[in-house]
């Protein structure tokens, strides 16, 4: 279900993400306006028609007045600005947010945050490897996950009203996860590539062999580009999910070399279409 | 420096290079003719033009004629071929091949090979993830490497004609690399990357959660479909490199994970900012 369109949207964060918010809502005629402490930022903003109003403080009424805050900051700088600001919450007010890992975050904002208001997580997989508001493009939604991450403090209207978020930026597929779910499918399809992505090119072989890369190469290390403020702080904040996911990948590249140390042909081509029919089947979704 | 187009060209083995090489000749003007075991293959390319003339089984006269003999088989047919038909092979004539593993293939052919024609290897570093001359593409050599990998034993005129083949295809760049230079450079950047893209597919993890893959996840295992024929010949033929970079990698992959584990901030940055500084340098090339 589409959101309703005469609900106030705040975007508190105008980076790539936030900015990509805001175009898509105010393309589809929503009210939106953004906080971000960068001014240039609302400035571009107000200037390309992706805000009708924005602020770099922290404005009461802008807050006051909107039915939807959507927080798109680093984890620990979405829980400061709401133990700092939640006063300024209107009442009644849905609070959601599109930060990459959920349950070190969702669990201390629902237990700090004002009983009158409900903050219901959600997880936008989409990004680019250029950050700002200058590079916002809601396009980028057209093809990804949108992933709603309840809790069981959540009702049913706000869970709808974060559904609505992904049906109107028209993500292509939304589903639901509880946060430690989330966290693993995580650290799995998006932190781990990230650190795949980064050993190779951060590996003894790399430097000079720059000159002979092929397109599989470049496939493999597109994300090795990594915002390290932010990705290290995501990292850190799944530890555990993802320490276990790497180990789960050397156990089977060490298989992977052993089968091919002893030269077992059998075993490295069960290997092959084993890999080949689960990507084959995931071409098709 | 082009061929000359009064040469005459054989192609042995019309698969997805062989064809693409075919056409990207035959575009150009040049006489192309081919073998395949395949009727059909042959069949396919007769009636799209991309040769003149093609046999199903070893003519005699198609190779006495040709002036230059290229081989895109699997390493071991290409070998066995070589052994039995060399007779055929005009006085003169320059061999040549797109084998995607060197030193094993190179020597022995060179060894074998009678002394008035010259075996010059080759290496175009361009592919899909579909097979068969219907799928022939010669643009696939555009945007690719295509690298020279004589030995000792090669004359100049030779290497000039092998170079030409590249040239005359339109390769972005064309190189030279001794055969275990270049073995181990594709052990790194092609081999590696498709063991990589291969596990994550196998691991345990993969399964279930192909639902949430995202763009990164995507460009991960793009590769991961494999032929296994192919591709468990040419891994094991370059077994020794190929195990050593996989030790190279897990070692990295180890080290980020005692990083990660430790909480070490600083080098987890460190690193990503060598990932993000060697990927951005080779995004200019």
């Amino acid at each position: 279900m589409k959101l309703d369109k005469n609900m106030r949207i705040l975007i508190v964060g105008l980076g790539l993400i936030g900015g990509s918010y805001a175009m898509g809502f105010s393309k589809r005629g929503y009210h939106v306006s953004a906080i971000d402490t960068d001014q240039n930022a609302i400035g571009f903003a107000l200037d390309k028609g992706l805000i009708e109003k924005g602020a770099s403080t922290v404005d009461a009424a802008l807050v006051g007045e909107a039915d939807l805050c959507i927080f798109a900051l680093y984890p620990h700088v979405f829980l400061e600005w709401v133990g700092e600001n939640q006063r300024f919450f209107k009442r009644g007010a849905v609070i959601s947010d599109v930060t990459g890992v959920k349950a070190p975050v969702v669990y201390e904002i629902q237990s700090m945050l004002r009983k009158d208001v409900e903050f219901i997580a959600a997880h936008p997989m989409a990004g680019k490897e250029v950050y700002g508001v200058q590079n916002s493009d809601d396009r980028i939604f057209l093809d990804a996950n949108y992933i709603v991450v309840p809790t069981d403090a959540n009702t049913f209207n706000a869970i709808e009203v974060c559904k609505g978020i992904g049906e109107t930026l028209d993500f292509a597929r939304i589903s639901a996860l509880p946060p430690k779910a989330h966290d693993e499918m995580i650290g799995f399809v998006s932190q781990l590539t990230h650190i795949i992505a980064m050993c190779l090119m951060t590996c003894s072989k790399s430097e000079h062999l720059v000159d002979y890369t092929g397109d599989s190469f470049r496939d493999l290390t597109r994300i090795a580009r990594i915002n390290e403020n932010m990705w290290s702080e995501l990292f850190l904040l799944n530890k555990d999910a993802l320490l276990d996911e790497i180990r789960t990948f050397t156990d089977e590249l060490n298989e992977i070399h052993d089968i091919l140390e002893r030269e077992d042909i059998d075993a490295l081509k069960t290997k092959m279409r084993l890999s080949t029919a689960r990507r084959a089947l995931f071409d098709k979704k």
